[in-house]
């Protein structure tokens, strides 16, 4: 294994960044092409910028970003958290005692590590469940969690959503929903109610995710959970600062689902053309993406003899996707536990109104160099850590 | 008692809040007065500002910042946190475990609560010192604990500082230094040498407190901790986003010593002024403060009659600052476990070229509606909360 542990994992995001910085001061902004889905934004008139000051800049802040999350998320009080993992923490630690059990809804495996690892902060027992007919709730349970949309985009059904939240509410167990990208895949995509809507009781949404706010966490839902989730939030520092707290409003006043609509309209030409040559491209809500199994059974097909991990394969994919053709996508630059699938989201600013025959090119040929660099384990090592 | 707990505290700080918004809509910012020596900046350029994005940005800001850090703090490697608190919850989650031990030293009680929170998360035993006699490091400690400049800006003597460092690397004990304010009134007003030149392992500062950066912790030390940190850091979203790295960046470079000495030679004449009058000011290397104690002590001596406890007059007192002379103290709008102590800090931008006479008059007139209002419970939990 090239990519072993959380460090190793730090390590070659730290690389990622630096190439990033390279192509940056080489080629310029316009020679990268951002398709994680992530690329938020920073969104600030002037004026604004005067105002961000410790505390002056929330005391003006604050207010609008209660309208603006009600607007987007509904429920009865908003927070903003310095990212959606924190907010999770904040509220585990804040409803999740020692001894006792949280269960975990979600359309597929694997959820994201931060709910396990906080209940594990906590000393908690914590389950997981993809399947209705198995999905129990312990008798010692303070809270369940439901994915409203994966790290893969997997999209829980409504009525399956509905049923978990009147199981908890049957006993007077709070949910909570991370709704990452959910808040918008699944209403704008979808079609689905927003969570709140839905009877949930606090939701936790991405403002970078499919909209063009900073990276960082909103979180809404009914005012005494809220507010005990804020003092924790408060307590150890999870809570966003007023530079994001102004970002996420602009972020949440600008966001449209015309660019989510247009980049499904093009994800069924862009998959045909992928799918001509390579059949390890699968579609998601808004792109096309590749999981550690396809890519490997595609490098078995083809008798490619590598060392390489299933996953390792997917970062050294990724790293060349960044060095040779600028094209930034999760696995090269994620935080540690974020999912090796390599997205190509049509949805982001940079590929929005781009030729999709260049796009192609460029997967194409990183591809191939892939199936080369593969089988050299060492030189494989050099272009994911240097 | 009026906040009686961290549910209360919030409640104040968001009631604070919306007046400062008030003040700032009718009276406009020139009518606020943030004596807090937290009033961080976010100091940008334009084209910092496009850069902004989840990705792009920390790739571009990340090497600047271990530059600047490096300068500001020493150390082999720098980490940008969300908050100090969050800094210290990370490097408490990677270097200490169930069962283990900390042994914190400080110049003078309380301690930041954030730390025996965070020992408690991971039910760590924890003790604090302010005894260099007493001074213990049990068998199971996997931490020391240092903090350079309490909340109250008391300072630890360097011979002391050196000494506990010394009993925890015998030991082969990392040791962290809470340096929040004091990585620069130690150095700029006391002359005392940067946490890890004097051999601290890690490090962790206040972005906003005495310099002209954001609200936020930066930490340096040893690579292979900061590593560790880093990792809990991203697992659990405390580390801190683009905008604040930027602004972290910009804020060490535009500081510099010379506001905190001009502070320094004012705070006499303003001391001698408060005390013609009162005896309830005492000096702080920046300005002056008046503790719990002080106050109550006051109100004894002019025979006041009130229902209130002594940290409630403070949180009253703060909040009749801001809501007739809009000064903003911390007790007002300090997050839970802040201190309670009034403290005016003449090295802040709004004050630092003010009319001591016009900021005398201010204080002393806050102080005579104090005297009415605290007579009236009721009164004062309205001017509190709403």
């Amino acid at each position: 294994m090239i990519v072993d542990n959380s460090l190793d994992e730090v390590k070659k995001r730290e690389s990622a960044l630096k190439v990033i910085k390279s192509i940056m001061e080489k080629d310029g902004r316009a020679s990268l092409y951002d398709v994680t889905g992530l690329s938020g934004g920073f969104i600030a008139s002037e004026d604004e910028l005067n105002l961000l000051e410790t505390y002056v800049g929330p005391a003006i802040f604050e207010d609008e970003l209660q309208i603006q999350a009600k607007k987007h998320l509904g429920g009865e009080k908003a927070l903003a958290v310095n990212r959606t993992s924190s907010g999770i923490l904040a509220s585990i630690l804040a409803l999740v005692k020692e001894g006792d059990h949280v269960s975990h809804f979600l359309a597929q495996y694997p959820a994201h590590p931060s709910i396990p690892r906080s209940c594990n902060i906590v000393k908690a027992d914590y389950d997981e469940y993809i399947n209705i007919d198995e999905f129990k709730i312990e008798d010692n349970t303070s809270l369940v969690v439901i994915t409203g949309s994966t790290m893969d985009h997997q999209v829980i059904d409504e009525d399956l959503f509905i049923r978990v939240i009147e199981m908890a509410h049957e006993r007077d167990i709070p949910v909570l929903v991370d709704d990452a990208s959910g808040a918008r895949l699944r209403t704008a995509v979808f079609k689905q109610k927003r969570a709140c809507d839905l009877g949930a009781d606090l939701v936790v949404t991405s403002t970078d995710k499919l909209m063009p706010g900073p990276r960082g966490g909103l979180m809404a839902g009914k005012e005494n959970l809220i507010d005990q989730v804020k003092i924790k939030a408060n307590q150890f520092g999870l809570e966003a600062q007023p530079p994001l707290i102004l970002a996420m409003v602009n972020g949440i006043k600008n966001y449209s689902e015309e660019n989510l609509i247009k980049a499904i309209s093009r994800k069924d030409d862009f998959y045909e053309m992928l799918s001509k040559d390579y059949k390890l491209f699968e579609k998601t809500p808004t792109g096309c993406m590749v999981s550690e199994n396809s890519l490997k059974n595609q490098l078995d097909d083809l008798d490619i003899e590598t060392e390489l991990s299933d996953k390792d394969l997917c970062f050294l994919w990724a790293m060349i996707l960044l060095r040779e053709e600028g094209i930034i996508t999760i696995p090269a630059v994620g935080m540690p536990g974020a999912s090796a699938t390599i997205r190509f989201d049509l949805s982001t600013q940079d590929v929005i109104d781009m030729d999709l025959d260049v796009l192609y090119e460029k997967i194409d040929s990183s591809f191939k160099k892939l199936l080369d660099v593969c089988k050299d384990s060492k030189k494989s090592k050099e272009l994911i850590f240097n």
